[in-house]
């Protein structure tokens, strides 16, 4: 496989690449695996409001930019500008005028790349037959397509929440060559209990729903929409703050119905009812249940420290400068894991906290705070390119 | 009905009484309604080791003693030297020696009170015929039980944590002239959004299962096992604290099985899906889905400010002194909601913080912290008495 950077994206726009042979961590072949990459950039000159897709540059002339690796979260996907809103643009806090932004759809997902609904090579939909993934399996797919499809050797950053900083972790521990300065955000050096067993729960109710069929479900008509629609519900629910929630909804009755009345009826909802039903049909109509399961699995395995010596001597050997943030409400990557992470990272340079009742979700809402946390490392990032 | 303190079961065991007919603040009737009522009792000179169910003291002896009335969580009952060890006992906090304490099973529950696992009077189970009940309807019934039954017009104490703090709330708001002093503990004064976005999940877990059959599965030879062992997975995540149960579990895979393995699979688990597995199937053995389901609906129709002119004006007009208790890690009713009780109610005589790893149920776990609070409050309870 020759690496070629003409293969990048036009600006604000994706491109599926094959990157060959996958094997995971535990041994079993993916054969010509793809990713679905996208690449955010703008003329140095491009105004505040330029919203990209008719960029006059090609990818040829952005290659020699410093890239910033961009790490989506579980139902996140490659188009960043998307889910990201206000972060990434020309004069923003991952500025496009300045940087190359790349965000690949993570292996095992259903944006376009290689994952439990996509055709097999035998034949049919890959279904059961897709192998469990770790965080590094991740990672290593991202590397194959960094290094040997564009030929990009240098990070200037790899930054991400959620399971994107999982995967940032590992992207520091396994590449800390390629890798300038790492951000996780809002994670954990690896999976807690509690993490485990909200996740474990969440792949029980998709994976014991009729309509899985032992995972081969696709092409049968049948989808197991009750069993996702039910982790999204509780998924979404660890997302949030209950500050923020209470906020919104209170004890409010949906409009036109009355969950105080004489019996209980699944028709008589609760504000926040209908908002989570919402959610988990949201969820249903974009995302495969499939790849649900199978990366809500690659959290579960998340650990820095398996067959590294433990946690934190793993962390102690990243040799990669890494800054940590976290929101004070998360419940789900509580902020004493990122303070855990501050203590026994091997070059550790700041700790920055949301401030937020949004909970987990605070990176993605409060734009300002992660803005200007996403500046700091930057200019700290570029400082330490240059020593 | 005539009052006759004589009905009181023997120290350390159960009677089931009838309260007669109930209508529900919706307007319902359940006929012949009955609640199963625990009574805790020694002589005063009992060894601080006796454990009960000998006693030589008949319920006559220990009419004229001050009575703690114990109101139990969603999945307890009456016998509350069971689910609450080390706090009820000669010498012990809840000093069996001194006072009469006294725990009934809710109605609606499923461990002896009349809930939609009961005979109905016109044949059958009550099943879907089972009518919503509100927090207070659950006082009301209780209230029943003690004034028109047992004719108890005094309680030195009520005191509950979790839906029993619910209840603790609304005897002070409701029957103030019958309670002397009151206890709610990790409970908040209304349901919040988040509350009713975990509880409302669950019971769509149970009634979505095939199994639920309308709720009318009583009978059958199905219950929806799958639903009831999904929601207890989720509310058991919701009671213990992230910290306790990363010291418990970690990422320890279940003894003799392998969760990094090539591929998922349901058989191998972590240590902590097991755990959970384990709940959930100890539940299902010992509790009504329907229960569940009213019971669980009863704690989304919690608030003390609905039709007293709003949650804060109705916690001002309370009349009995009250002193409040919650747990530091308690993300199910987080201490910020103690402290809005401790804000706002009328007659407040003190809050405590449970410092705990364990969440929501170290009111059961951190017996000292507890006793320490029930005793504290039992001394002034008995000034107050005597003022």
């Amino acid at each position: 496989m020759t690496a070629d950077p003409a293969l990048l994206p036009e600006a604000y726009s994706s491109t599926t690449l094959s990157i060959g042979d996958f094997t995971t961590e535990a041994g079993i072949d993916i054969p010509g695996a793809q990713l679905r990459l996208f690449a955010f950039y703008d003329p140095a000159d491009a105004p505040a409001d330029h919203t990209g897709s008719d960029s006059p540059l090609s990818p040829a002339d952005v290659v020699d930019r410093p890239v910033i690796l961009i790490e989506h979260a579980l139902t996140g996907d490659g188009n960043a500008v998307d889910w990201w809103p206000g972060i990434i643009g020309p004069g923003l806090a991952l500025d496009t005028t300045r940087y190359l932004v790349l965000c690949a759809n993570c292996l095992g997902g259903c944006q376009g790349s290689t994952g439990p609904s996509s055709e097999h090579p035998d034949g049919g939909r890959w279904g059961s037959r897709f192998p469990a993934l770790s965080i590094r399996d991740l990672v290593v797919a991202e590397k194959q397509l960094l290094v040997d499809v564009l030929g990009i050797e240098r990070l200037r950053a790899v930054i991400g929440a959620s399971m994107g900083g999982a995967r940032v972790l590992e992207w520091s521990l396994m590449y800390p060559g390629m890798v300038e300065a790492a951000l996780p955000v809002a994670v954990s050096a690896r999976a807690s209990a509690w993490q485990i067993g909200m996740q474990s729960a969440q792949i029980r109710f998709i994976t014991t729903d009729p309509d899985w069929q032992g995972g081969d479900y696709h092409g049968t008509g049948r989808i197991p929409a009750r069993g996702l629609g039910q982790a999204r519900r509780i998924a979404h629910l660890t997302y949030r703050g209950e500050l923020e929630f209470d906020e919104r909804f209170g004890t409010d009755p949906q409009e036109g119905e009355n969950p105080y009345g004489p019996y209980w009826s699944p028709d008589q909802r609760f504000s926040v009812e209908s908002y989570l039903d919402r959610q988990a049909e949201k969820l249903v109509g974009r995302f495969d249940a499939g790849s649900y399961v199978i990366l809500t699995d690659a959290l579960n395995r998340h650990d820095v420290g398996r067959g590294r010596g433990g946690m934190n001597r793993a962390l102690g050997s990243s040799e990669v400068p890494t800054m940590v943030a976290g929101v004070d409400t998360d419940i789900l990557y509580p902020y004493h894991q990122q303070e855990h992470l501050s203590r026994n990272l091997g070059d550790f340079i700041g700790l920055s906290k949301i401030t937020s009742p949004t909970g987990h979700d605070g990176f993605l809402t409060e734009t300002r705070q992660m803005s200007l946390i996403l500046e700091k490392f930057l200019t700290k990032a570029e400082l330490l390119a240059r020593r």
